[in-house]
C-alpha cells in the first residue's frame, strides 16, 4: 500500500464527511414562520459547527501524524478504515443530537449517542497511534523518541476526555456540546501536532 | 502542514460543495402538471445558479492567492477551516432562499439569511487575506508590495458589499438574488485574480 | 490558473456527480410488497443507469481534450465552469425521469427537461472546445491540424444530436431515454477521444 | 488514458460511495422514545458497517491490482466504470436491507436484493482482471505468471461466494448479512492482495 494513496483516500473521506454535515441540518417546513423556525433551529446549526470543527481538526492531525510515518502496512490500513468508519458517521448523530436539542425530547440520549460515537472515534486514533507507534513499527527515523512518548499518553488519553463527555450528556445535553467544543478547542492547540504543523523544513515546503 | 495537501483538501471541499448545491431543488410532488411545477421552481434553478458561480469564483479565486503564499502555519489552516465552514454551509441558505421564492411566504427573511451567510463568508476570505499578508507573514518574495495593497483594499471591500446585500434584502428579495449574481460577475473579473490567472510563467504551466 | 488544479477540481466534480445519481433512485415505501415495488421503479435504475453511462463517458472525454492543451486561461475555467454546472445538474432530470416514467405520468415532460438539460450540456462541450480550438488558442504544437477540423465537427454536431433527442421525447419517452443510452454509446466509441485514449507514449505513461 | 488519473477517481467514487453510506441509515421519527428507536434500528447500523468494510476492502484491492498494470487501455477504462457503477449503486441495497430488518417486512427480498448487486459487483471484478490479466495484456513484466494464475482463480471464484449469498438470503436474512461480513474478512484476508500490499519496494514508498 502506497503511503500517498492512503492519504489522499482519507482526505476525501474527511473532506466528504465534513461537506455532508450541512445535509444534517433540517430543512424549515413552515416559510411563513421562517425567521423563527430558523431561529429555533439554533441547536442544529451549533451541532454542525462543533462538528465541523471536530472533523476539521482530526483532518488536520491525521496529516499531522502521516508525516511521521515512514510507510504504512496492510495491517495499518485497517486500523485506518475503522478511523475513517468512526468518522464517515459523525454526520449522524450530530443530525440527531441538533434536532433533539431543537424539539426539546431525548436531548439525553442524542447526547449520549453524539459522546459514544465520539469515544468510540477517539478510541480508533489511540489504536492508530498505538499501532504506528509501537515499538516505532512505522514511525521515521528522525521522530525523537522523547516526543512518542508524549504522543503516546496524549492519544490514549482522548477515550478517557470523551468517557467524561458521556457523563456530562447524562446530567445536561447542552453542557454536553458546549464540552465538545472545547475539546475541539484542546485538541486544535495541542501540542503535539501543533510541533508537528511547525514541521520540519521538507514538511512545510511544497 | 503542506501547502499542497491543504490546497487539495480545500479543492475537495469546495468540489463538493458545489456538487451538493444539486440537492437544494426540491423534487416535483405532483407528476401530473409537472410542467407548472418545474416552471413554479424557477427561483430554485436561479438560486442553484447564482451559489454554483459563487461557490466557482470562491474555488478560483482560492486557487489565485494561494500561488502567492510561500508557505502555510497552523493559524492560516483554522482561518481556512473557518472559510470553508461558511462555504460548506451555502447549499443550506440556498436551498431555503429558492424554496420561500417559489412558495412567495418568508422571501425577506430567506434573502436576509442568504446574504447574512455571504457576508459571514466575505468576513472569512477578508481574514484569510489578512492573516496571510499583514507585514508578508506567508507571501512569497515575488509578489509586489504594489499589488499587496489592491489586494487588501478588495478584500475588505468585500463585507461591505454582502452588507449591502442584507440591505437590499430587506426591499426586495428578487433584487437581493440579481445582486447576488452581479457580486459573482463582479468577483469573477476582478483585477487581482485576473492578473493572478495571467500569473507567471511557472504558475500557468502544468 | 494551473491546469492540473483545474483537471483535479474537474475529476473531483465528475466522480461525485457520477456518485450522488444513486439518490435518484427513490426509496421504497412499502416493505410489505418490496419485491414488485423496486420492480416498478426499473425506468429508475435505467435512468441511472443511462445518466451514469453519460457522466462516466463524459469524464473520459474531458480527460481526452485536456491531453492537448498547452495551457489554460481564465476565460477557459469559466467556459469550463459552465460545463460542469450542466454535469452538476444532471441527478435532477435523471430523478424526475425516472420517477415518471415509474408513476406513468409527466412523462413527456421529464423526458424533454432531460432531453434539455443534455442539450445544454452538449453546447457546453461546443464552446469549450470552440474556445480552446479557435485558432489553437490552448492547444499544444503537437496536435494535428487535420484532427482539429474533426474534432470541431464531432463537437459541434453534439447539440443537433441532443436536440434529437427533444423532438423524440415529444414522441415517446421511453423510445427517448433508450435513444440518450444509444448517443452515450456513440461517444464511447467516437474516433477522436479513442484516438486521444490510444494517446502518444508520454500521455500513455503513468 | 492516464493511469494516475482513472486511479485518482476511481478513489474519488470510492471515498464518496464509502461516505454516502452514512445517509442509508434513517433518521429516527419520535424523539420521545429515541432510545428505543436508536436500538430498533441496529439493522441498519450493521448494514451500515458491512457496506463500509465492503467498500474500503474494494478499494483497498483495487490499488493492490492496479500495482501492477503497467498500462490502461480504453475498454479498460469501460470495464472500471462498469465495476464504478456497480460499487456507486451499493448505498441503495443496503438502506434496503436495513430498513427491511428493522421492520421486519421484506426482509427476504431485500437479502436477495443486496446479494445480487454484491453479485454483480463480483462479476464486474472478475471482468475487470480477466481484461487485463488475458495474455498478460496491461500486466507489468514483473508480475511472476504464477501469480496470475492464482488471481484469476480468486477472482473468478467470487461471483460463485456471492451466488451463494444469495442461496442464502432466501433461508435467512441475518445469516446473509453476517455472510456479507464474513466474505469481507476472507477478501481482507486474501493472500494476493496481502502480497500486493507488502508490494515491491518501489511500491511501498511514498
Amino acid at each position: 500500500m502506497n503511503k500517498g494513496r492512503l492519504e489522499a483516500f482519507s482526505d476525501g473521506v474527511f473532506a466528504i464527511a465534513i461537506t455532508l454535515l450541512v445535509l444534517t441540518i433540517a430543512r424549515p417546513s413552515n416559510f411563513r414562520h421562517l425567521g423563527e423556525q430558523l431561529v429555533d433551529r439554533w441547536p442544529s446549526f451549533a451541532a454542525y459547527v462543533v462538528s465541523f470543527a471536530v472533523i476539521g481538526i482530526m483532518w488536520l492531525n491525521h496529516h499531522s501524524i502521516f508525516v511521521h510515518f515512514a510507510r504504512v502496512d496492510r495491517a495499518f490500513v485497517y486500523v485506518n478504515m475503522l478511523l475513517l468508519l468512526s468518522v464517515v458517521f459523525i454526520p449522524y448523530p450530530t443530525g440527531i443530537f441538533g434536532d433533539a436539542l431543537k424539539r426539546g425530547e431525548g436531548e439525553k440520549v442524542a447526547a449520549i449517542v453524539y459522546s459514544v460515537a465520539m469515544t468510540v472515534n477517539a478510541f480508533s486514533w489511540a489504536a492508530l497511534w498505538l499501532y504506528a507507534s509501537l515499538r516505532r513499527r512505522l514511525l521515521s527515523d528522525d521522530f525523537p523518541e522523547s516526543e512518542r512518548r508524549t504522543a503516546t499518553i496524549l492519544f490514549t488519553i482522548g477515550p478517557v476526555f470523551y468517557s467524561i463527555a458521556i457523563a456530562i450528556a447524562f446530567a445536561n445535553a447542552y453542557a454536553c456540546l458546549a464540552y465538545h467544543g472545547v475539546l475541539a478547542a484542546y485538541y486544535a492547540l495541542d501540542p503535539l501536532s501543533r510541533r508537528a504543523a511547525r514541521g520540519s523544513p521538507a514538511a512545510s515546503s511544497t
